[in-house]
């Protein structure tokens, strides 16, 4: 099923708008999210709708926050978002992280008790569309389970990075684990079995069976996800498991906010932390002759020769930059749960879903 | 068989000087050689000896180099570094960085031209002694194959970051591939088939015989090892693919040097690349408060549930910060063939071997 892009952008904003916030804050957020979906990471864009619903109508979003800056250096800040929307916490400190960048070369932002900001490469492609480069990071609730434990401790903890580059940015954008919660789901729902080093079960063992993995998640009854890398350190766990300690400190421990294992365990506020880091790379040499080095580098990576049975090789980015093309006037696939929770959303908030038929 | 800690160092600074390297010189050498082996990471320590004694004496390594300064601000620096032994490089990078942290905030230092600079949390470390943060990256001679491809081309890329943290500096030291070369060539030595997911064969397909994959490295005549997250999209190889590519982008494509597919292309020059990066923690708030809260998070995750039959959970750092109370005043392990060839290069420097029986 599939919906016009612009009529679902309308709709998010109009669905914002109904919460209490104002038109360019519902315009930002509905872009975070229609830009989830223009990449195909479909899990972070209208999908979501209704997770963000139950935020802002239960309280874990404040719709009146005021961000605001507790500590700041030319190169620096830390901010408090006292609850914010994520995507508003995630535009303000990434236009702060730009202006410092500009000014100083380099700009690192570190921000606590936010929420779920969407998809991380939005923020990395404000940055590389004025030609820096982008970091973002955010953690997330408990999910992942550190090397030899059996409790999840760090989150999805998703780090991208953007880099400009011709004919496509490089821009990377993924969780440290071995597969987000969302994968898992698909194959509760297709009765498949995991595949090996995915999952663990309450006691730390393999677990091939995403119901007990998923419902362990959602109880907090131990088990989760591997880091990426997966179970044990034969193939690198502690590596994936490493990475997301590094997004937790860049994201909680600098901001002094809440760490992944302490994120969403009380009712009012999630807690979540995001870094932002935007670097101008002319601070190194010619930035000509530096985008053209990083271009030739990936093009030589795209060209180089394939694996049997595989046509091309792409680079980070470039799948999404293709897609985006294609849905930006045109449309985004939705399946119908999705349409009939946004419908819901609409009739709860007393506004017009028929543009969405 | 083990030889003593301080016999080693001492023959090592010996061996350096007899090259024609300084007495300073060949102490910063040796003490980065030492700690691989105190943090047991053997394949870094006098076991690669041999392989320096060959840079050196073909010309790879240029002993007489002086760093040079290409470009510079307050917080960064692009250096050339003219053939330096990597070490060297590296430690004259990292105190610069250091410098520009502590005026700046921050300080970013990109290298090319370089060599072989040992372990990445030996420079890491130089930073959190100083309660700072330290990251280090290096390429290498390309040994990883991208996504969908069958021709290495970004190197074992390893990213290293060390926090300051009680009782156990945060120091996290990783290759991007699944696992380093050393590694196949244990499994080739003891016969072993390798594990899924580390290797493929110069078609792109998944081989498991160690021998064929070391061969075709060092003939450069395809395939090479899986990047972390191992083969195809499945386990996220296509995520240590790109954090592979992010590593070459830091310190080959900023410092306009050789990317991984063309570094020790051409006889008498590696021209391998570094990145250096230091971060003043205090940018974002109290040092002490952040510093806490690190110690905090790090406990909390070794407090947590073990799997079934462990008994302990590590944090990064924590085992090489063990191994290395030991170690220091004690002994390091080397194997025979090791030992022969540090006899080897004394009897071609004419310098005395003895100490080490």
């Amino acid at each position: 099923m599939y919906i016009d892009t612009q009529k679902a952008r309308c709709f998010c904003e109009d669905v914002f708008k109904a919460y209490g916030f104002s038109a360019d804050e519902s315009k930002i957020i509905a872009d975070v999210i229609l830009l989830a979906d223009l990449y195909g990471i479909d899990s972070h864009g209208v999908h979501r709708l209704i997770r963000y619903h139950d935020e802002i109508t239960s309280g874990q979003v404040d719709i009146n926050a005021k961000i605001e800056t507790v500590h700041e250096t030319p190169i620096s800040a830390c901010l408090e978002a006292n609850k914010a929307m994520g995507q508003l916490s995630g535009v303000y400190a990434m236009n702060m992280a730009i202006q410092k960048a500009k000014t100083s070369g380099c700009g690192m932002i570190t921000v606590r008790n936010s929420n779920h900001y969407g998809i991380a490469s939005y923020y990395t492609q404000m940055a590389s569309a004025q030609d820096l480069i982008g970091v973002s990071m955010t953690n997330t609730e408990a999910i992942c389970v550190p090397t030899f434990g059996s409790e999840a401790m760090t989150g999805t903890n998703a780090q991208a990075l953007a880099m400009p580059a011709d004919p496509f940015t490089f821009s990377y954008d993924a969780s440290t684990t071995v597969v987000p919660r969302g994968k898992l789901e698909v194959y509760r729902k297709n009765g498949q079995p995991l595949p090996d080093n995915w999952a663990l079960d309450a006691n730390g063992n393999p677990c091939y069976d995403a119901a007990i993995v998923v419902d362990n998640i959602i109880a907090k009854a131990g088990g989760g996800i591997a880091p990426l890398g997966g179970l044990g350190t034969l193939h690198g766990g502690h590596k994936g498991y490493g990475l997301s300690i590094i997004v937790d400190m860049f994201s909680a421990v600098f901001s002094s906010g809440l760490t992944s294992n302490h994120v969403n365990r009380k009712p009012g506020s999630t807690g979540i932390c995001h870094y932002f880091m935007v670097i101008d790379y002319g601070i190194f040499g010619s930035k000509t002759s530096i985008r053209e080095g990083m271009s030739k580098f990936l093009q030589e990576i795209r060209d180089s020769r394939k694996a049997e049975g595989y046509e091309r090789i792409y680079t980070h980015g470039e799948k999404e930059s293709e897609l985006m093309a294609q849905r930006k006037n045109g449309q985004i696939p939705v399946n119908e749960k999705t349409l009939e929770e946004m419908k819901n959303i609409a009739s709860a908030l007393n506004i017009n879903s028929e543009l969405l038929c």
